[in-house]
Order: C-alpha cells, then structure tokens, then sequence
C-alpha cells in the first residue's frame, strides 16, 4: 500500500509536519481529559448505536439525531457510502481528495472529472451545474476544497443540491475542513439534509480538534433508507470507545475553536504575505492551508531541511511544483518561511 | 440498526455482563500504560503500515510481517475480506458468530450453512469435509467456535484445509478465542498461512487482552494479491494510534496471558461443576465461556437480577433454551451460580 497523502511522520521522522491539515492548537484539554478518563471503559464494547455522541452533534448541529452515523474517521464513511450506494458512475473534482477516487475505484465505479482550471484560479463555476447529468449517479464535493481551500458559495452549493436532486444523483459533501473558515457555519449545508433525500454531508472531529490519531467522523443523512444501507456493509463496532468520549467532549470546546480561527486568520495572513514575498503564486486558501505554485523540486529542499510539506504532484490534475502547507504555530510557520526563503534564494544563485 | 450480540451495556444498565466474552482479568497494566502515553500522540494520523505492531506479531507468531493486515477489530476485517473478494458462494456454520453472514449478505453471498447437530454435541464432523465442494467460494470457521466453544482438532482443520485448497475455495479460520484454550498454540494454524495462498487466520486483541473498546484485530494471509484487494476496499488509516500502541503493548504482557488461563480453568471448572448441578446440558466451552441448555425465559429471569447471559435462540440453528456466559471472576461466577440456582428452584416451585 502506498501511502500518496500527507501526515506520513512515520515514513520521514524528525521534520516539522506542514502536510497534514491538523489545528496547530493541538488536542483541546478537554479532550484530553475524556480520553484518559475513558482507558478503564475499553474493557467494554462501543456502543453500536453511539447515542450519547449522535445526541451532541444532534443537538451541536441542529439535526435530527437519528440523521447521524458516526464512523471510524471520514475515510470510513467514505467507503461504506461507496459500498453500500454502488454509483455506476461518479462525478469528482480534480484536484480533490483522494479518498473519493480510491473508494469509487473500490466498487469498480467509472469515474468522471470535473476539471478546476489553473487558468481560473481552481475555482469551481457554474458550467460545474452541467456536468451533474442525468446519468451521474453520486457527485463527491468537499467544501473547501482539499487541495486548494476555496470555497464553493451556498448560492451555487443550494443550485448544485437542486439539480442533483432534479437528477436522481446523490450528491456527497465533505466539510471537514469547513470549521476553519470565517464564515463556516453560513457555507455549510448540513442542515439540508433534512430537506434533500439525495443529500450526505460528511463532517470530521480530525483536523478541527486535532485528533486524526483517534479516527472519528459522521455522515448527516436525511435519507433512513440510505442509513441502512450504509449499515449493512459495515461492522456495528465502528467507533471506538475512547472516539465516542473524546467526540462528545471536543463539541463543547467552544472556546478553542475561537482560538482556533483567531490564530488561522492571523497566521493565514502571516503566511500568505511571506509566500507572496518569496514569488509564490496563491490559489484559493480559505481554510487551515495554503494552497500554491512554485518551483519544482522545493519538496525535497524542505525535507532536507526538517520541514515536510505537500507535494501536491500526484493529485489528480496537478503537476510538479505545485505544494500545500498547513497553517500552524508562529514559530513553526516563521520557520517554513525562512526554509522556503532560502530555497528561493538558493535557485536565485543558480 | 438492531444489535444482536452480546456485550450491549449500553442498553442493559448496571448488571454483571456474562454476555461479551471479555478476559476477566480487565485491560492489562502494560496496556493501560501505553494507553495513557500514546494520547498525546493522536494529534498525529497513524501509521498506514501499522509498521511496529507489524514487526511485533510476526515475532510473536513466527510469521512474515507482510502477511499480516492490521485492522478496527476483527469484525473490520471480516468485512474487508468479504467485499475484497466477493465470494458468490459461502459456507458457514450454524451456529456461529453472526458477523460472517452479516459480511457475506453485505455483498449479496449465497449463504450454505453446515449445521451443528444439537445430538452430535454441536461438534463439527468429519463430514464437513463433504460440504466443501467445488462451488463454495468461502468458508468461515471459527476455532474454538462461538458460541459452543468447541474445538476443531488440527487434524481434521488441516483436511479442511487441503479440502479448500483443492477446490479453490477460500478459507477464513477466526481464532479470537484460541489464545484462552489449554493447548491453543497446538489448535492454532496461523502459520501455515505461509503454505496456504488460500487461508486467511483472523486473531483479535478483544477478548484476550479485555479491551473491546479499543477495536483492534488482524488477518493473516500469505496470498500477496489477496492483501492488494483487502487494502483496495478500505480506508488506509483503519487502525488507531493508540491502538497500534495498546497492541504492541499488549504482546508483551506474558504473565498476564499465563494468570488468565490459570484463572479460566479454574473458574470453567467451577462454573461446569455447578451448571451440571443445576441441571443444564453443558457443550463444548472449552475457551473463555460455557454454552449450555436451560429453562426457557432464563434471560428475563436473570436480567431482573441485574445479570446479563447471552440469549443465544437469534442464533441460526439454535432455539430458545440456548445459553452462553462468559467466564469472570470467581465472585461474580459465584453471584450467577446464585441467581441460576434461583431461578431454577422457582421453576421447582412452580
């Protein structure tokens, strides 16, 4: 297996990790506090149904509780929709997150690109509303978009639902990324899902409160039929017990999240400026990351000096020399800057 | 969802749970302690190779690490290996843990089961052999089986096996119980995983090491391809931080694993002493549980005093009557040998 995503601190050991999108706030304390008071319950199986977590992001969200279906990290639920609805063919973007291609090859899906164009800045157009056909059975969108953090408006988003739903195509949305943004809780449409039956929404505790190590997502599925399906192809004992506590204990960390977007917007800042001072050229970067072109070869420069960022060659659609850094500390990003300055200024000599 | 296994406390509040299978012994020290210091760890994602705990079980079983596939639980697995390699044809036994046919039907398997004869003793005969034929894509066996606890001698596993060999079929053997028998490095074939392209032996830390809510299990397969497939089908960060951990963690505790089986002979000796006392017809239970034959409605009666038995009649091939309970402390035993007793001499009254 050949791991072609970021955060592989197992593979290169020792270096400051800017490629994986994780709040550099790191786990909350409350969280923390769960997860240790949870060890002496691991003597006993999850919860199947996980209901006091499925109450709290009820309740967090403003849904229905039985709406929710919670999973070992979103890339479980990415594959058990896959699995469980069987789409023919599937609409994704490209660049996107890999995770939906593999789960779409898994069930042997043909797979069609919507293409997000250099030349437009990678942003997602209406012409978007024409490549939803009839014949597309399951639309996968993640709203900012991963790689390149720009966001798709809920005007367009409420235009795309529709003409999936006129489609009979389930339309898959990832917001796990939508919590870094000013204005998430405007953009995200996880509350439709109690209007549109063809809608998912898929959301993560990973990157907004730091824990991918303990792997817990969720889907918001207005549809029962589909719930059960979704069901059907998986274990009941998806979600650990430690994931139910830590999960139920992040949603009330009102406050780090405040911190959160404080410090992403400060630094975001930060770092753009530097980027834009080094000759970078900028895509998109709402969210926690940046997303951006530059010379090639600079992932290797990085490394060699204790610093990993994304090589985004081998996203679909990309080529060499274009990177994604996540957004983290001051210090770690003042860092980066100085490593990327120097590599800069190291091809300059040239 | 309807949970149809043991272990559900969530539902069933503030009773003595003989219903999950789980070491009595609770999670060992060493494991806790690794629990502990891996928190501060889940701001990391895992190790998509669960590269340590790889290295860790081929030492501890004296197999190749790369025949060895981490997984969320058994159960995990199981599912992965039924939508990897979709048999169209599967051979069960009945009865036997639900979760296989829950896999099989997940991909829309034609299920032939091998039923257990109540007067053969539930034990698995040499005519079996017969039930594999040419058209049968899969078997699943469980050794010791669950929920009798009887044991398929090496013997007679290794007929099967060549049986399966010889017609292609694919053989999953589940030994998450093995560990709790006398002789269970004896029974057990994992390593002839390394002759067998078409074996497949599932193990968990579950029961064995009493942590359940962790979720962590493996496979091992000596069938390169098979593994391709497997890690086609799911997510590469399937495993947790702190579960790599806590398995690593787990291997090493040797004193432990002695204790346990010092502590389960016992107490299986005691339990079988005072069931037989009772009056019911005891098979197999030769692991860490006894299945035996009661009174119907025995479940209620023992839930009223806060004790929880596997009703085992949702078991295909079984009726109501059907009991199994885990073995646990001698003080708890002595507690369901009380309400048991209680309940047998209200039925006297009656």
């Amino acid at each position: 297996m050949i791991n072609v995503h970021g955060g592989d601190i197992y593979k290169h050991k020792d270096v400051i990790d800017f490629s994986a999108n994780i709040n550099p706030l790191g786990l909350p304390r409350g969280v923390k506090i769960a997860l240790m008071d949870s060890i002496d319950l691991a003597v006993h199986y999850p919860d199947v149904r996980c209901e006091e977590l499925c109450k709290s992001l009820a309740k967090y969200y403003g849904i229905k509780k039985n709406y929710i279906l919670c999973s070992n990290g979103a890339a479980d639920i990415i594959f058990a929709i896959t699995a469980a609805l069987k789409p023919k063919k599937a609409l994704i973007l490209a660049p996107g997150f890999a995770e939906y291609e593999q789960a779409l090859h898994a069930i042997d899906a043909k797979i069609f690109c919507y293409r997000l164009k250099e030349e437009q800045g990678f942003i997602l157009k209406e012409d978007f509303l024409n490549a939803v056909t009839k014949e597309i059975d399951m639309v996968f969108l993640c709203n900012p978009n991963n790689p390149t953090g720009e966001v798709i408006p809920k005007e367009l988003m409420m235009r795309i639902i529709e003409t999936c739903k006129k489609n009979k195509t389930i339309l898959v949305i990832d917001e796990c990324f939508i919590s870094f943004l000013e204005n998430g809780a405007e953009v995200s449409v996880i509350k439709e899902v109690e209007r549109y039956d063809n809608l998912i929404v898929i959301n993560a505790f990973t990157k907004l409160y730091a824990m991918p190590g303990i792997r817990l997502g969720f889907a918001a599925i207005g549809n029962i039929k589909m719930i059960e399906l979704i069901n059907k192809v998986r274990q009941p004992w998806s979600v650990s017990v430690l994931a139910q506590k830590a999960g139920v204990a992040a949603l009330e960390q009102k406050e780090y999240v405040a911190k959160t977007k404080e410090l992403i917007r400060d630094e975001r800042s930060y770092l753009m400026h530097e980027l834009l001072e080094c000759g970078f050229q900028i895509y998109g970067s709402k969210a926690n990351y940046i997303f951006f072109k530059g010379q090639k070869g600079l992932f290797d420069l990085c490394i060699k000096e204790g610093i990993l960022i994304r090589d985004c060659s081998n996203y679909r659609g990309l080529e060499e020399g274009f990177y994604r850094v996540a957004i983290k500390g001051h210090e770690e990003n003042k860092k980066l800057i100085e490593v990327l300055k120097r590599c800069q200024n190291g091809r300059n000599k040239e």
